[in-house]
């Protein structure tokens, strides 16, 4: 079977932007926030979306489960204060569970979290909580920059972060290491902000001593690790001039790559560099990268093409990136399939 | 022959650094600054502090000439304002300068400039013009975040930056695009700061129309480009979805990617995914990864070994990238080396 541990619901029906418009001109002082219920979305609206869209690509490539959370350039904690980021994750979050109880076969959620600059993380627990004990979620998506391209908040390893990792541990999820849009015009949102902040968080947490606090705390940094499996000599090289152990030991045991990289040599580095036991199958489709690749004539985002194709991987260790490492790093996925008799 | 591109005077003589650090203290208000002439360095201090060094490891690696410029992370243009920088600056290029003079056959000089956030980028041609003319440079560092990790500066391709490339265009010299020390927490200096900036460079150079209003101006990206040539199906994704050129075209007759990745499966990708007429060698040596592999019980920047080693390159190609595509992007330096019969 072949997990997709990275999606985004980015064709939610049209309402949910209209909603979040009125909540952001609401901000700026431009009429009443709206209140929850003016979100009206049929289940066949939700139905629809989803088998135009991911579903039908799910189909043609094969995917048969995809873990599903809120579209990563909506979330914009940097907009508004916590309540507004709290009323926003929730009915995100909401959407999310909805499409999962629609098609329990081939979604599950990963929640997007009530962040916002500077404030308390602990803020954050209520809304963990609820999406993994009410909705069956199976992971969160963390952002370490809240402020959208300022890089504000402190790094993953300071305490700051703790109160979400200790609900992490104690749900037994991990978390993908996730921005969100840039307003920062130096940082082009997918081009930039999002691989620069993968390299940002391999960096901290090489730099941390973190999961001497959290031995079973997890991380999945996205996109292939952003700049990370590629520089893999300068950051075993940096770790061991900071008298790190091995990264093997400091950083593996804890930390996750998955396969959202966009053509066949970026695979085979990232599938050669680092171990298949630390490679997540992911396409992230219908994001970032939509076109078809004219030197292929395939889809950029269609990495399971590139997984296939790539000489580094046994088929035993292909069995690994396509569904036994999802299982491992999210226990709540590998229960849920169980349950399900897959 | 073999060049490398890309070195920085990281062993500068105890007396620069503490010129420097009175220089800071004064701008805290504790002490006067020094005066240049406060900043004593002979001439055998300086050849003493290359030839235990840099000369020492170009001899023992085959590297007949390095590019050599100011130390990057003591460029520090975030400290004090555009005084402060004119007078550091002017006094790191010409201890590079002093060198080039010293060993002419192994070292040209290229530039750090007198930049500070916020201040209008015409202030750096002065020093621009005089490293070259005066100084024989064949090149320039140009820092685009000069606030040392907060990103405050306008992008690659605003007007803001254009007094320095009309300066370029010129003379006819190129910039490499290289960051200063982050003092960002969350920005590890030489771990995500450095990889980060040479990733976004690329992504503004993409998102721009530069190389119309200049077409002549030549980008040195280092750090192997960053995360550009990992990700260089995504690149040429969103190239396509915002109209823009094939990436061969719309960046590549104008921007190169040295060699200071520091592990073989990451030269290969870079060799194999980038032209090699755009790949120039470098190494940093003596940089931000000082240690010996323990995989191969080599020097981690011993990019030399990468280079030759790798099955992408033919020898023809290889050739280009340890001298030609040098000599012709930076035709100062080809014609320095014309006038030396090499």
């Amino acid at each position: 079977m072949i997990i997709d541990i990275h999606g985004h619901y980015t064709t939610a029906p049209e309402a949910l932007e209209g909603w979040r418009n009125r909540q952001v001109a609401a901000i700026g002082g431009s009429g009443a926030p709206p209140a929850r219920a003016d979100l009206r979305i049929s289940d066949d609206e939700l139905r629809q979306s989803i088998e135009a869209n991911q579903l039908r690509q799910m189909r043609e490539r094969g995917i048969d489960l995809t873990i599903f959370s809120p579209r990563a350039s909506f979330m914009a904690h940097h907009i508004g204060d916590q309540f507004v980021s709290a009323e926003w994750a929730s009915i995100c979050n909401e959407l999310c569970f909805r499409v999962s109880e629609l098609f329990p076969h081939h979604f599950a959620g990963a929640a997007m979290l009530p962040q916002s600059p500077g404030v308390d993380t602990a803020t954050c627990v209520a809304e963990i909580r609820r999406c993994v004990t009410e909705y069956g979620f199976v992971g969160i998506n963390l952002n370490p920059d809240p402020s959208g391209g300022h890089w504000t908040s402190p790094p993953l390893y300071d305490r700051y972060w703790y109160p979400v990792y200790e609900t992490m541990v104690e749900l037994d999820i991990p978390a993908m290491v996730h921005v969100s849009t840039s307003c920062n015009a130096c940082f082009h949102t997918t081009g930039a902000h999002y691989i620069n902040a993968d390299t940002t968080a391999v960096m901290q947490l090489i730099e941390g001593d973190l999961f001497r606090d959290f031995p079973q705390l997890r991380f999945v940094i996205p996109h292939g690790g952003g700049a990370a499996p590629y520089h893999w000599g300068r950051y075993r090289g940096l770790a061991q001039a900071m008298k790190k152990p091995l990264l093997s030991e400091h950083l593996l045991r804890n930390v996750f790559f998955d396969t959202c990289v966009y053509h066949q040599p970026g695979i085979d580095l990232l599938t050669k560099v680092i171990p298949a036991a630390n490679i997540l199958f992911a396409s992230e489709m219908i994001g970032a990268v939509r076109g078809i690749d004219p030197e292929t004539s395939h889809p950029f985002d269609d990495t399971r093409r590139y997984v296939d194709a790539t000489a580094s991987l046994s088929p035993d260790d292909r069995t690994k990136v396509f569904e036994t490492n999802a299982r491992r790093v999210y226990p709540r996925l590998d229960a849920r399939l169980t349950a399900q008799g897959r």
